[in-house]
């Protein structure tokens, strides 16, 4: 029984109606009469110097508005490729024209002259002394890993004097780096806890493997999109599909070099982010500088094509992963050697490899990870950055490791677990975690020591873990004079957490949930709001409204205790009503009643604030189980049944945290079975739904999910984050499924059915 | 020397530039996509039954998209006459069409049949027994007095016998009723203090007039328009030119019989409002409707004849006066009978008449006020409703008693002023107030008892007095990290209130006025705001505006404390910077840093807030001095010089306070001299610049506003609202000067050359 009237229910999402006659605008439904459409010109060549831009022919075709190019950039920040191109679709400049179609045809119009340069696209050919350096002409730090460069400056600059005989002395200073100097690194993040050399000579088994993980696309359901007003002022109004227009605000005031109270970004309804939409180059500087060139709305608005091309997917990546365990399968070291591809930007979740250490007591742990410059367009953020990937090669070793021990791969996890109090390796100490508990509930929820199988047929377990952020965001709580309730906010929708808000607004005012409504405002208007990503916004905002409401409670109290002569210990608000405590009279005042009573008062409207920053959240972990069937002939494979459990502290809106967790788990198995970017010399050669290919329901299983409450302390009623831990095990899940169900193991992503064939052919095995 | 920074300076507005730019949007800039245009059919009879409305024809026009009429209209609430029309453009129903040509044409194809009645314009007629009773069929209360059949019902009630008998019995017994009774009135009001009669019987001197105000038209600049989109959830978005969204919204709401919520209206920039911009019928209702029965936006739009004919104008009045005064000036008593032309609608500023006791002392006051129907649109508010008429009688009597017992006006007025703690008639006692040095420094600026005229020049004096309002409101401050400060209310911006929202918020915040900034937002995300009229805003929103930047400042300073390590009492925000206050530290903090810090520490975002409701207000007085010559031929009259002084309390934007001063002045002239709703048997015969006359920049002299300051005790910094009181004394103040300047008084505004040259013939004069 819960003690709760609104939050813990399922409740049907504020937005639901919206979305579903098709009523929300989103970017492309944005239109205002006399707006320009613009056209992004892009490279096509994957690595070359750019000699000419010739925008003359483009200019003479009639429609045309304007021809930006990154000489238009006031900053000069990079926003279009000026001297060098380093992927095929790199953006060269845009055209604003009167519609699409001639914004295409004079984007096509636009004549550039290359002197092609070698093209690399693998992150381990591009860490070689003898790969072209990608950023040699555009970062003074060369091709050499950073950490020395800035040693040798600041020697240099010490001693004035040539210091080549130092590299070998610093090299061998720097604690935790691999021996191997690598190049085109554009960035590096290293974490050890104990001695893992000493580690891995106490170890009875040590197991060692390299893991390939593809760079995936967000596959978002609406491209990028935006539409830009330029004012005679000097202000821009921005319509920004994406999930912080707070970020996209200072982003753009960043490249301008305008005060951020000159640009107000109004986020529209976002057709998925995934991480992937707090991108600025995309369309939003490209239409806001059109915008003021022409003094003309002008929309920007990329197709799927160009989304593969220039949209900034999540990374792919290898590690290379060694692991040493006792006989009776205590771990006892772990080391992680990762390439992170992130293509010409620096950037990628490097520092998440740090999730190669899972929920497990390691006493001995060493990560060095590289970020990696390839011919590629830059990585963003894709749902639990770097989790997926680090947690598909732990988890994989850790169910090899199980194999070779004999051990039940429930039971080597469950012995290993941390609990509160627990050191993390290279981190604090454990608080409160239910990692165990989710465990137990997802092997209870298949019955797994008593799990059977069929021919071909397999299990597969794995665990991921994550832990929400916390960002700065504040709500304003009105009470409506028709005892209607609004919160006001500055956060992106994300899935839900809407719908969260408004729960934790009518469950603190008594109200039912249909009389909470919730309006998001523009950057002019709401107060600053973090970016909805890293699942932080139900634990942030959540916590704000629930502020914001108890301090328009306070202020119900305060007013009802006047209006019936009483002090306001003596009243209560129950049921959308305050009432005397003592029970003896019947008077009561309804929201609507004080609402309206507030209105000729001295204290004024009922408005209630809350502002946050920083809480620290607690640990999440989900928990997935698998079973498989794999056709030995043809490597086709089937999901018979999945399991996914996670710990959510508390369920605010049961129905919306399964869709969180049912949505991870598809993503999971489709970059898992199937997708990937593919690149050769020509660059991104699977840029469309033909050949790059996301799952449909026949692909997906029912996913029963399971979910497991032990409050954060700091969460609202106790919430988590709930968006991303769902997709952190099921690359691991499935694939130690397809190996149990096999008998060979494959490490490379995704496991497509001719890897499964030839696992099989080499292993001289048809079936087990 | 003034002790602050910003408040109390003349800056330039914060929406100056999108005014000069023309960027700034009203409605008419409001479009979409697919938008259709409404236009309204009305009345061709000005008192008329309706036999039939056939839209038939209209129907079948190819682009007409929708018509509805008042059986569209879902609880019935009067939006289009039914069953009777009560003047010449009453609105009937409205069509919506692709463009606004075919409207209008389908508007014309709309056949009405109607059974004319006989028709009253007049005020004096209208309560006749044989005029025609207008609501007759349309209220229960009939013609007669509704105090008289209020008590009528009640009786019947009781007893339920016939009560005709009872008529006289309770005639006698209302108190302060005048002895006529009066038809087609609409309401009424009585204020009385001693005892008139006793006072007239004592009195040396008795004066008795009958002042003619005629009605006039508030003339703002653009018509009313609004756009209206029903979405598919039931949910409407209003854009629209009001002075008050909220209200706007609860309009709607009670004529749809929706809750609030579903209602979101947008205030658009407003194109002058003058009282007159609360209408929910004129526009708003018909395009919600039309867009509901369509799913597309609607706009719909007046255009200037359909503003004179079914806007709702300030009210005319006759109001007879008699004043009672011994031989050396005391004033003893004085009593009014007013009656108020609220056209077809119940309404008009009855209430107002009271003004007609004026800043003086009166033993004795007697005031009787009916609001009587006649064959007119309804009237509204016309900036400071009742007050200019009130006073224009008021004040040409005081004249008129100057002459008669030969005292120096200005001696006259001063000698009978009240001061702080004297009794108002029928009120409360007086708080601190600047009568008589606002009347010295008009007196004193044109030198008054030295003051000379030349042939058929005269002198004028008047005092008109005014007390704003206070309404519920409230404002949001946010500081953000590059410093810049935003304040988000829900208040429309009326001639400069944003901008004294703004130097207040940087007032107290410490930074350049340039630095902060100021949004409005619509119903759905701003804080309740009650409407921007009665002179409210500067005084509501400048105190919510103070508050809510004194609680970001109290963030500031405990967080400027704890970053500096210290207590709250040893830090002190000073030009934009919170430094410690022993001085012997250079460290400081700029509020873009403490912004910046904001967002990384538990108390979230800076936000400040500030609620309000109800704050008592001091009277605010405006004398205003004019020295007129007249050309006894043709009657013409020029303004040679003009004086308004006027205690604004405190000016916070001395600049914006001229402005307002001026604005009044010349409405008050116009008012005085040509503008007038001219109306006969075939309604309003001047519905049109050509015949509406409004002035010119030639018709109005320069104006030397002169600023007096005795702060209100709780207006923000002492200001009082000043939108309103400059134009109450305009029109007594030129009728004295003409007066003075021929011999001859005018008691029928406007004082049209016409008028003069037949007064001079009647008294046998041509100069004086």
């Amino acid at each position: 029984m819960s003690e709760h009237a609104v939050v813990g229910k399922g409740v049907p999402r504020v937005d639901a109606l919206e979305k579903v006659t098709g009523a929300a605008k989103y970017g492309a439904d944005i239109n205002f009469p006399g707006m320009l459409h613009a056209r992004i010109f892009r490279s096509t060549e994957v690595h070359a110097k750019i000699l000419s831009i010739d925008t003359s022919e483009a200019e003479k075709l009639p429609g045309v508005h304007a021809i930006i190019t990154q000489d238009d950039i006031p900053t000069g920040r990079a926003v279009f490729a000026k001297e060098k191109v380093l992927y095929y679709g790199e953006p060269l400049g845009a055209v604003a024209a009167t519609d699409p179609d001639i914004a295409e045809e004079a984007a096509e119009l636009v004549k550039v002259e290359y002197e092609p340069l070698p093209v690399v696209q693998d992150v381990m050919e591009s860490i070689k002394p003898d790969a072209p350096h990608l950023l040699n002409d555009r970062t003074k730090d060369g091709p050499r890993r950073r950490v020395i460069t800035r040693q040798l400056k600041k020697l240099s600059k010490e001693t004035g004097e040539d210091n080549s005989a130092e590299i070998e002395r610093l090299n061998a200073e720097l604690g935790g780096l691999d021996d191997e100097i690598y190049y085109n690194v554009a960035g590096e993040t290293h974490e050890s806890a104990g001695d893992v050399e000493q580690g891995f000579a106490e170890s009875d088994v040590v197991v060692e493997g390299t893991y390939t993980i593809p760079r995936v696309h967000q596959v978002y359901m609406e491209p990028h999109v935006s539409v830009a007003q330029a004012e005679p002022s000097g202000k821009l109004t921005v319509w920004a599909s994406t999930q912080g227009h707070f970020a996209i605000r200072s982003g753009i005031a960043g490249v301008l070099g305008i005060p951020l109270s000159d640009i107000n970004v109004v986020g529209v309804t976002m057709g998925g982010g995934f991480g992937g939409r707090f991108n600025i180059q995309a369309t939003h500087v490209p239409a806001v500088i059109l915008s003021q060139k022409t003094g003309r709305p002008v929309k920007a608005q990329l197709n799927r094509e160009e989304e593969f091309l220039d949209g900034r997917p999540g990374a792919g990546c290898v590690i290379k992963l060694k692991t040493g365990v006792m006989d009776d399968g205590t771990i006892v070291a772990r080391k992680a050697l990762a390439f992170w591809d992130c293509g010409s930007v620096a950037g990628g979740p490097i520092a998440n490899t740090i999730r190669i250490r899972g929920v497990y007591k390691f006493p001995h742990l060493q990560m060095d990870a590289y970020a990696v410059h390839t011919n590629k367009s830059g990585t963003t953020s894709y749902r639990a950055p770097g989790a997926p990937q680090a947690i598909f090669a732990a988890e994989s070793q850790l169910d090899e490791i199980a194999t070779i021990i004999g051990m039940d791969p429930v039971d080597l996890r469950m012995k290993n677990m941390r609990e509160e109090g627990d050191q993390v390796p290279a981190g604090a100490t454990e608080p409160i975690v239910g990692y165990k508990e989710t465990l137990k509930a997802a092997a209870d929820a298949v019955d797994w020591w008593n799990r059977e199988k069929g021919p071909n047929q397999g299990w597969g377990v794995a665990v991921g873990d994550w832990t929400n952020g916390c960002g700065p965001g504040a709500v304003y709580v009105s009470v409506h004079e028709d005892g209607s309730v609004r919160l006001f906010h500055g956060s992106m929708d994300i899935t839900g957490t809407d719908t969260a808000m408004a729960q934790i607004a009518a469950e603190v005012l008594t109200v039912p949930y249909e009389q909470v409504s919730i309006t998001r405002g523009d950057t002019n208007s709401a107060p600053y709001n973090t970016g909805s990503g890293g699942s932080v916004v139900t634990f942030t905002m959540g916590n704000t409204a629930k502020l914001a409401a108890e301090d328009a409670r306070g202020r119900l109290l305060e007013l009802a205790a006047q209006r019936l002569n009483t002090d306001i210990e003596h009243v209560e608000l129950r049921d959308g009503k305050v009432s005397l405590t003592n029970g003896d009279a019947p008077k009561s005042l309804s929201l609507g009643e004080l609402a309206a009573y507030s209105l000729s008062t001295t204290g004024g409207p009922i408005v209630g604030k809350g502002s946050l920053s920083g809480r620290l959240s607690a640990p999440a972990v989900a928990v997935q189980i698998a079973k498989v069937e794999v056709n030995p002939e043809t490597g086709n494979t089937k999901v018979l049944r999945t399991v996914a459990s996670q710990d959510v502290g508390f369920a605010i809106n049961p129905i919306a945290v399964e869709g969180q967790i049912e949505g991870g788990v598809v993503q999971g198995y489709a970059w898992s079975m199937m997708e990937e970017m593919q690149y050769d010399e020509k660059g991104n050669v699977n840029p469309g739904f033909v050949d790059y290919r996301v799952p449909t329901t026949a692909d997906i299983p029912r996913i029963e999910s399971v979910i497991v409450e032990v409050p954060a302390p700091n969460g609202p009623y106790g919430a988590k984050g709930v968006g991303e831990p769902s997709l952190t095990p099921t690359l691991a899940t499935f694939a130690n499924a397809v190996t149990d169900a096999t008998g060979v193991r494959i490490n490379d992503l995704p496991i497509k059915p001719e890897k499964i064939v030839n696992a099989l052919k080499s292993n001289g095995n048809g079936s087990r």
